[in-house]
């Protein structure tokens, strides 16, 4: 088990709380009583589509929410592929128990699944040319377990929230200039990222002389980002300065994707990989133990 | 205003904050700190694509949370469609303000619009020939949230949890029949809808017989659904029986959408109204106030 | 064990996470402080006075929360009948943490039992001739244990909350017809449950019409109702119409049940099976062992 | 306004928020849907009996938490008499808003009332003889709630919680005596309350000599008692002893209450202050405006 | 294991999850990505000064959290002195686990062993000639840890909140005596405590004709403290009045407590105990397991 | 008012919902039942000794969560220096609510001041020389209020948590080298800081040449520090490295705090910013109004 691809447990119990109370309140499970309190059943988590696994945590705590006397066995983790109709887990225990859970437990699975997934589409194409990395274009509340299915997918994880680093952008130079931006940065934040969104050439220079750690190249095309690539290598080599890392963003999917990653940038980021990636799709076979 | 398509305010409430607190938590908005606190803006939520909106009470809340007294005007509410580049809403305030919240404000907007926009896509094509309805796969802890975006987009709620009413589904059934699973039902949950899960054409007959109020007919063509329909109208007519409702579900998709929204069925459900919808592209135009 | 008359966990957890705040808060046990941490003993909760028992997952949460160690068995389950002086539960373990929990863990028991004698009387008297229905009188933030303890009595829940189903009363018509009412909520709303409130026969006869699954009969007497069934009987059969349930409600107190049960309407409820239920007296009987 | 008479704002909150969240989850008030938003009425809380009023500040919470822009004004205060059919409070604004509340609103009120009006009876009776006196039989997370609406009804409060005093009673005593666990209470917990439980005249001696502050006497007979109040009187002035106040518990019920208000006892408690206090009826009368 | 001792565990484990949220939100420990997960390790927990013992039950609450798995013992529990190096307590299990952990058990160690060690010191230098007291000045949030530490470095708990006893400071007597206020007290709230602040001499004898339980003799000098212990003494043994307890409070300091701890006062309270106790050094000493 | 020197609202908001919990819980302020409730006063917020302010927004959250008709007007913000009975703040309105408010507002102020205090003395020192960082020994809960503290001090924060940014410290080390170390980081936190531990020269070499952001110089001596700052600048220059910042940590005291401020080093770290600063005393002067 990898656990850099765990989300905090408790960000996993708070949702979990709150699934199953939006789900059995306030008298349960009905359908549930119309069966046998003693009848057990197997039931084994199954995709019907290829994809990278992500949401292990999510089951679990789910499972032992509901009935913790249910055994769960996973045979993949997060961050694996499987294919269509590979057992990805393994529930034994109380029938009525595991029908109670199993649509909260997919709800989870499935969407953060789906995230990997499509985040290791993103990789496949980059195939190692660029890093890919999500945005802070998350769902509220699940901030920490979509980026952690990003990592599941392979990609990467950018700034995790509005405090993590300093992101200057065009709303935050009112009044300033990048240079004294990066410094009072710096001055007031040492030790920090700071990262400079930048949607001209002149403004990628200004970023490199103000020695920004990372800088955003906002809306640049592939063409365009291919030359900014040279001209920042050389002109950092030339009056040895720092090279930043560079980042392309704006507009990027999943189509264009492969022009961008052959520019020579060190990063691309893309809000598609958390905010449209659909839904693997997964289901629970169950089968009653005579 | 319409007060229908408003989910309860203390989901939207504990949301917002656990939205605030990933994306704030530690040091608040670093980014921020760059800016004159005195400096004021005004900013526009404005779609970049035509849609149907939802969630305007998250950002109300959001701006709320952040900062009380930035001033928010509504041009259209929930449930109103809305052309590219028209504007939903005007914020007035401060500017650290609006940038600290904007994030999370569209976060939730475009999210649930993209479901609104998404439902009434689908509503469109069933052009009154059936009810659109959608299911209980949404994302944990957003089920009132998802489930008025679905109305905000003129589609339907089917049951809210598994405390809502009686789902009779094929794992109910081990060891009894139709008829005895539906007869416990009205037995022990006098009152509450008592809905059947039918494959074939013998359950759904089976189903007529025990009363049920609707029928699930899984996986059914649409050329098996007009059969059915006609078969159904027929029997319970002949037999005196009331004639229940038919959902259509399994599989349909917005591509075989038209063609079972002609068989005649009340109505008909997927899953992929909310865990399928892309977001609605909305962004926020700041422009700071001299 | 019946798991249909357990209320949600995540329910009881958090009232039994609140009752100890309140009553340990902030030394804790202070009169348990003069005992020998390493005496044990041998509890038996025991009810002074016949009754039907509910509330036992409320003891079980309450001992885990206070001392873990403490094993807990129960002879008896929710729904369970029992005489005076009968053994319910044993607890064993450290005597300290036994009385630390004794008085929540009774406070929970003794109401939730009382409310599952006082419904089981009812039903008792009721005599298979008409369902016992709740009402929405519960305590604020007991709704699914006082509703689960009225289960446990063998009476039948009525709606769950305001979101559960449509209940169209006199307020609700104003500018409006049940006719007009009932349309809109199967239009909205379908599938879910409509239920219309009627003062007079013309309402129900209306209501009848209008197609509602359920008719509240309001401040009828026995002998009006008596009437009033054979009339709804005889005009439904006679038009074709599906015959709604039909509820008796309004003032309806114990002394007048009989009368009422003898009507022939399906449902019976009253606002004083959960608010107006004595406490079951139970006490828990220590013997500290050798 | 008394605000000796109001539970701890937060403890409020809490509570009415579980109400509004169990009683409006997923899909709020649906019946409310059926009404004009723009509708708005007047709707005065009217009891059906005479009593004491408690809990109005759950209604003030209730209906901030529903709708702010309700008014809301009270005409009776926690603490006052009122008779049948007097006004206590008149709210004006949104119909529907109003009807969303109601219930809520009044489950607070009417459980918060029933336990003032009970407690006031008591006090009556004792008519200044003996302070009547609650116990920790409270409902779990009521405890602050139901100990206000006694004192609104003008009887008094017993220990708080566990950890408020030390109450030695005969379980603390195994390896003891009295004088040697009120010593100990008073060198663990200077200052504060010991309070000893006493079955026999030789325990209370015993108590007497060891300096505690109350002494509950158990189950002793209103003559019993008599006699022991005379005893102790004249055995604290012959030896010097400080008298403690003398506490009558044990099966007193409102019938035997008067017995027991004239044995010369300074106090009084009984469980069924708070756990058998019947409902106060009352209503919301609501009238649209034009 | 002294459970006087202990802070409710509602506390704790609301802090510990606290503590977890804001260490590990939102992407976990980093730095621990870059361990094998499956190393192991044994690590000490060691204090690097002499010191007392509190606090052992946030490192269980701590360790359970971030990983059940992890082994831990105590050779040390609250209340214990400790030499500087003696091992406290060894946690075994995963080397990614007690690193994450580790910090956060610290904090809570290293904090509530200071104030216990800093109440240590006080209480040998009042070597039984006076109670040590705390105040309300602790931290909010911490109210029952930090006095639980107190009470682990052997002095004692004052007041534990505004709702446990009275006290009557000048700023209460606005508009009455103290012999109203003491009357009010007892008639209100009887059994419970009444402690009256005195600024001189006259107030105390005041308040000993009131018949207070405690008199905080208020920026009393030492020699004026002798002096005036011994005119109570003299003066209620004159009168036949109880004599209250007279606690020392103002200003006291660790450099003036030897002063005051000879005055003849029973009890002397000082906010230093809690807010101003350094923190005990305390390191944990990892190696990790072959 | 500089919004970079507030903690984060909802981390105050649920702290002073635990302090008046805590201070409240179950009765109120008992003694403020004593005051006629319509008696006002006006209080003033005083220091007794000269400092620097922060927390401010604790004590506006508390007075709100108190009686929000308090008006409170502040004349000094977080972050400004004060002499001692230098008017902060004047709070008008109930008297019995600023009583009742009156410790938990102190207890934030006092303690958060105090901390601010504490790190502008270091400030002071440093005199520009080097910045004064903070650490993670901050108390469990409070880590963004501390840290916000410091912020007030004119000092920095160091690292926000676990998840901010990478530190490489000696158990990291386990299996690998500083280099692979680095290298991993980069590859999966790309753009985030990298933060070395070196204990010796050779390791602050191998940081170097690795390209740590940051390196955590351990336990150097003043004078080796000095040699070693001269050491990196010479070899990064040399070698053509970036030069990493210089961090100075482990053992530094106020006392020792010159002679490291002067070594050339970038930062100096020390936990006793947050968890060695004496409270600053403050008390709240009221005066009842006429």
């Amino acid at each position: 088990m990898r656990h850099d691809l765990d989300p905090p447990r408790h960000d996993v119990r708070r949702l979990v709380e709150m699934a199953l109370a939006e789900d059995l309140t306030p008298f349960g499970d009905l359908s549930a009583t119309l069966l046998d309190p003693a009848q057990t059943c197997t039931a084994e988590f199954v995709p019907r589509a290829p994809g990278v696994i992500a949401g292990t945590r999510c089951v679990i705590e789910t499972f032992a929410a509901v009935d913790p006397s249910i055994e769960l066995e996973f045979a993949v983790g997060d961050g694996e592929r499987v294919e269509a109709r590979q057992v990805i887990a393994t529930a034994r225990g109380s029938f009525a128990s595991v029908l109670t859970a199993e649509r909260t437990a997919l709800n989870f699975l499935s969407h953060l699944s789906g995230i990997a997934t499509n985040a290791a589409s993103w990789v496949d194409v980059a195939a190692g040319r660029v890093t890919v990395w999500d945005t802070r274009k998350t769902l509220p509340g699940y901030r920490s377990l979509q980026k952690a299915a990003v990592r599941a997918g392979g990609a990467s994880n950018h700034r995790g929230n509005l405090s993590d680093w300093i992101m200057v952008k065009d709303n935050h130079l009112l009044g300033t200039t990048i240079a004294e931006a990066v410094a009072a940065s710096r001055r007031n934040w040492p030790g920090r990222t700071v990262h400079v969104e930048a949607d001209r050439r002149d403004q990628v220079d200004e970023a490199c002389d103000a020695g920004a750690d990372i800088i955003l190249c906002d809306n640049f095309s592939p063409a365009e980002l291919t030359d900014l690539v040279a001209h920042v290598d050389a002109r950092c080599a030339a009056e040895g300065l720092r090279r930043p890392l560079l980042e392309a963003s704006g507009g990027i999917t999943f189509d264009t994707l492969d022009a961008y990653a052959g520019t020579g940038v060190d990063l691309l980021s893309s809000g598609s990989l958390t905010n449209a990636a659909p839904v693997l799709d997964i289901g629970l076979d169950v089968v009653p133990t005579a």
